[in-house]
């Protein structure tokens, strides 16, 4: 079911090109599509929404996240 | 009963495939299945639950932690 | 649509010259030119504003942000 | 008294295979057997319990401690 | 307008010997002329005076100001 | 008066074996004979007791402090 | 007025022997004979005062403060 995650970083390259859930220290979310990421877990998302308990409260488009702000990151598939 | 632990970081890899309970600086808890972790105790949980006060909140199935927010990691079959 | 980003440090360079909203961790947004920037996500400015709730507060010119009070850039043209 | 204590780390290594109170930032405590530890002060108990307020609240069983959450580490038997 | 901004740090060589304001995380802000830098971001400022909300609260003169304290600074002469 | 004071660790290095009061980030205090210290500001204290407002709360014993908990050192014969 | 100050260091270098407010980021200020510094900014004052909102505290004598609790230190003959 899930193969080849070797890394934590791994989850990360599988989900390039999907769209993932982001979990921010300020209690909100950013969903969006993800392009980019480094060691630093800096990400890039494309069309991004902000998300406030579920609610979208700003569409911000193309977005860097600066690591040290995420919680977690879940590919948005895989949430049931 | 606990052998072949010399390093903290072997809790973590024999704890790889089996059900782990990590409680996060915000005060919630991540319930899912270690599938990988690093030096710097980013991990890797499929099948995550985001947990309040032992209660399910949110599935968020294949989820990528980073390590500045972890307080502990737990495999959960240890809890009394 | 969004080409040639590899890495998130990517998506700061395509915006040099551009306008961009920079989210402060203190709940502040900075908005301005973007002019410069380095690895640590420090960050210079110009032209920039402070707003908070999307009202504009101060008007600060040319601004140097240090990195680790961002948690998120975007380039203003992308919001929807 | 206290004997071969020249670095810091003496006092855990010394603690090893036995109880001790560890004081986490978010106020709570953790007590169980020291089983390992590492420069980070990352640590491992074993047949963990959380504290509140000197109240067993949880058992963890084998718990995993990341070092930054940690404010002291204390061999119980040592406690007045 | 802003010519031979290439980095970050290029703003704070600009503005030695000029008036800036300091954002410090505190919500306080520190008024003085920029002295010197280093790459911490650490900064001295001389004839320094501590504002909340716009008001002078102290007359510190020469002041040393800790890198990871602050959030941004900008040239006083680029307000509007 | 205080001689031989070159670096800031020289001070920690002529307490060893004196009584000591660790001030903590959680505005408790930390009272004992200082044995071990190293670059980091992790310490060990020999019968230490737990303070809040002067008042002891917990007699801990032999106690290993993480550094980064720790505001001030102060050799607990210098307090007037 | 103020010569030689090249990098920020050169300030505590110049105020070595002298007072200084020592401004905490819990709000308090330490003031003090500044004897030591390192790069990381941990500090040794002698004679040193705890002050709140400008009033004397607590007398804690010869005391190592370190760095990444401070905000600002200033010679406090250069307060107006």
């Amino acid at each position: 079911m899930v193969n080849g995650i070797e890394r934590p970083l791994d989850v990360l390259n599988n989900a390039k090109g999907k769209e993932v859930i982001v979990q921010l220290k300020n209690n909100k979310q950013m969903v969006g599509t993800l392009l980019a990421f480094d060691i630093h877990i800096n990400v890039v998302l494309d069309n991004a929404k902000e998300m406030v308990d579920g609610e979208s409260k700003r569409s911000m488009g193309l977005t860097f996240l600066r690591g040290d702000t995420i919680i977690f990151i879940s590919p948005a598939s895989m949430a049931a």
